[in-house]
């Protein structure tokens, strides 16, 4: 039969999931219990979290969750037809994102942070497609807190992949995964206690 | 980043998913419109398909589908712990059995086959995983009439694939997706027309 690639799963923690069109690889224990508890509590108090308003068939609702958009300061942000400019780096996730850009030898230079106070907040169907991270972005998603499931939808097959995002792990989408897949966080009420989500994205400087 | 491997949809129609501890390959359109055609009305006239009974906590029902089990006479096979026997190969079908070993250069000499008559005849939560199988075998799905979902679960991290099987598609799980993975086809009550679903294996003959 035909194989191109085998799973490999000899390093502890690190799961690969080569599908049409995307490529994830997904560590389950990325950071450290201990780690997630520091940076649960300083994420939490000493960033300005935001609940943004977006516009909806003509209509301001606030979304379903608390952002922040951080990095170097050519990196501005177009999310529903509003323009966020970055906040200056936090100490706590500048080294975060040094961290990965090493382990996965891949630049980042911008993170979007979003807080889930409970199951209750969410995030609908969407790609990282925004044309300034280029046609395959590499989007490294760092989760803290409590576990949530996170669903990925190929927007041609309807093929349909179901992760669960604990505490500590860290989720990298690469390849065409942005150009041919959506995502989601659902609603999961009886999630009761937060999450914190940061995925880091690179942002070419313009010439 | 890490990457042992990269998604191949170079030929049309082929799909490939490299999971954790599991392989699989779906092609869109292994049969023609016109084989299928062929293939249901004859399959659903000339087999004995039987609804078979099962005894659960001590309790017996009946299957929520029909079956016939067919190949080699050493291939029997044993389920709820109940032993059939192999039914003859009904040529149509010995003919697609040779179809499928020439091309994915894989043995197979039995098949399971379930007709699902509607949308409320399903399949719960199994994996192939008879010991007669052996540790991984190659189990190639065939499956002919309305498009359905099928599901897969990972046993230890609850991930979970869904992939919709249409008409004259051909899924082939293997590595130790049985070993590590259980599948299901749930009900889904708008679909009125019924699936054929022909599942090839083998089972070495006994010294």
């Amino acid at each position: 039969m035909t194989r191109q690639a085998k799973s490999d799963n000899s390093k502890a923690g690190l799961r690969q999931f080569i599908l049409p069109d995307a490529e994830l690889t997904l560590w389950s224990s990325w950071l450290s219990h201990a780690e997630t508890t520091v940076l649960q509590t300083l994420l939490s108090a000493e960033l300005a979290w935001r609940q943004e308003q977006i516009r909806i068939y003509g209509k301001t609702v606030n979304i379903p969750r608390q952002q922040v958009w951080m990095g170097e300061p050519h990196c501005s942000y177009q999310y529903s037809g509003v323009c966020f400019e970055p906040q200056p780096w936090h100490p706590a996730i500048k080294k975060l994102c040094s961290k990965l850009s090493g382990e996965l030898n891949q630049p980042f230079n911008c993170v979007l942070l979003n807080l889930y106070a409970n199951g209750q907040n969410h995030m609908g169907w969407h790609a990282d497609n925004e044309p300034e991270l280029g046609p395959t972005p590499v989007i490294a998603s760092v989760s803290i807190g409590a576990s949530r499931r996170f669903d990925l939808q190929h927007r041609q097959h309807g093929h349909q992949l179901q992760l669960q995002l604990d505490n500590g792990s860290l989720l990298v989408m690469a390849g065409t995964c942005q150009q041919y897949w959506q995502h989601r966080l659902p609603k999961q009420s009886r999630v009761l206690t937060p999450r914190l989500n940061l995925t880091f994205r690179y942002i070419a400087p313009q010439q």
